[in-house]
């Protein structure tokens, strides 16, 4: 945010945090533009070059069109990095003292949105917490549960550090596929999974 | 971190992290330790007047048993703070470019835990996003979806903030209990928005 030419936000996003921008940095904020009008504009200040920061309330990849703005930037060989920050999925529950799992009381949650014209019940994604060493029969319960053996799927192995690994496979194969990882381990089930290829960016130069 | 007397710290939390804690803290790794164990040491801790942190990894609340090391510092009467962090569940897919939801391609998460005997393929806890312009017809679509009209629900409004509103009721009332919320919001139904009262902590005297 202090190095950037260009600080994109959403008004949800606190001023504190905006008005660390260089005074000379092109602060806009995203209200007004539609969707379409942020990933262009996203997609047309990389391509001239500028240090371009988004910066997103909320959580960006749940509900919160981070996916769409990537694979704009992507489709325009824009690079780009994802630094994943402090989730409202996560972090307002918590502050308010309710656990959204607690042994005894609730195995699981399902994360919907109030925007569409009626409530998705079945929510699309499956992620599953410490699912590696139990892996084949984790499969084998959603494929019970309805999910179709050839859903796209993939194990995230030490997520987000040095070392990361990440197996991509149909549901039915991903025991066999994942059985070289190490946990800790993140399970993704479902269609989103094959955004990854789409999501890949281009490779950003070493900073500084 | 740099304040504390005692650290305790899970294993998968980076070492950076753990070696800014002052080098005449406490530090303890939690291996090894039963989870009764730890509840048990952090209210030993407290009640002695220790400024302990306890830095947990993955999300503390979504399968971290936040909840059961909370519950333990209230019912001992021992002042704490929840600070959220970085939620494995956000960072890992974001940083692996997978969007958990995506338009047109999934509207919705299942988390779950790979850790049960059997995968509980239905999750306990909802939450919605974006949901309380809508939240009339979102909580009778949950009704519909099977959720019982007495199921405890909250609305937290501007979550985190100084200005942050939580309304607590039945799932069949809220609506009308959170007219006079202002978004953003977010909104957690289940059982486990029972826990909010016996997880409220004593007050933390002000820092310094």
């Amino acid at each position: 945010v202090r190095d950037c030419d260009v600080l994109v936000h959403d008004r949800l996003v606190s001023p504190e945090l905006v008005a660390e921008a260089r005074p000379d940095a092109l602060v806009l904020a995203r209200d007004g533009l539609g969707q379409d009008a942020v990933n262009g504009l996203l997609a047309e200040l990389g391509r001239e070059g500028l240090e371009v920061v988004r910066l997103k309330g909320g959580d960006p990849f749940v509900f919160g069109r981070g996916g769409e703005e990537a694979l704009a930037l992507a489709e325009a060989d824009v690079p780009f990095e994802v630094v994943p920050g402090v989730s409202s999925l996560a972090a307002v529950p918590a502050a308010a003292g309710i656990p959204l799992t607690h042994r005894g009381v609730s195995a699981g949650v399902r994360v919907l949105s109030g925007t569409a014209a009626e409530t998705p019940v079945d929510a699309g994604t499956v992620v599953v917490f410490m699912g590696l060493r139990t892996l084949t029969r984790v499969c084998e319960d959603l494929i019970a549960d309805g999910l179709d053996p050839s859903t796209p799927a993939a194990v995230i192995s030490r997520g987000t550090l040095p070392d990361e690994e990440v197996v991509v496979a149909e549901l039915g194969r991903l025991a066999e596929a994942a059985e070289d990882l190490e946990p800790p381990a993140l399970v993704v089930v479902g269609e989103v999974v094959a955004l990854r290829e789409r999501l890949r960016a281009p490779a950003l130069e070493a900073a500084g």
